[in-house]
């Protein structure tokens, strides 16, 4: 397929587009790095509960669960439920390390 | 280190204050999906930008702005930087194979 070389000024209105979206990107992004940072300081809550009370780091019928939920939101979102599952996957997995990690130092 | 035996008071304590911390991740993960599904709205109209007007699908520049600005932003709200810098290298992983695939579909 070909099309007409773009002129200067579509390239200009392109590249002034551009940046607009990406401010719209980098507020959610800065949106999301916050929500992470508060969802962090609740796992680590759970971390400690979890070494505690001799709990297990890691939940498989309580992920279960959150993947399926978010695979529904997902969907109703027009997200794609396989990427939402990957998503959850990667912060479960730094989850699951910070656990770790807290159970060491408490010496257990 | 040892510790006493938690006795089952404890016990139903912590599941009970595990429960109410989960209902707020489960609340915070669902924030997150739908800045995401945001997100990736406005990354498609970025792909479609890009293949109409010959642009790279990647980015360098912008990507190492990106990088130092969340890492920065993780930093002031206690989110370990590296996993920022992670969290974000996902994302952009996923966004660069929706251009390709946006790019594939338009037959250039």
């Amino acid at each position: 397929m070909t099309h007409p070389e773009p002129s200067p000024t579509d390239q200009q209105q392109a590249l002034q587009k551009l940046g607009e979206i990406r401010r719209s990107i980098d507020n959610l992004d800065a949106a999301m790095i916050h929500i992470l940072a508060e969802r962090f300081r609740h796992t680590q809550q759970v971390g400690v509960l979890k070494a505690k009370h001799d709990l297990p780091a890691s939940d498989p019928g309580r992920e279960k669960l959150q993947v399926e939920r978010l695979r529904n939101l997902a969907h109703d979102a027009e997200l794609d439920p396989e990427f939402a599952e990957k998503f959850l996957n990667f912060i479960i997995a730094e989850v699951i390390h910070h656990h770790h990690r807290i159970a060491e130092q408490r010496g257990e």
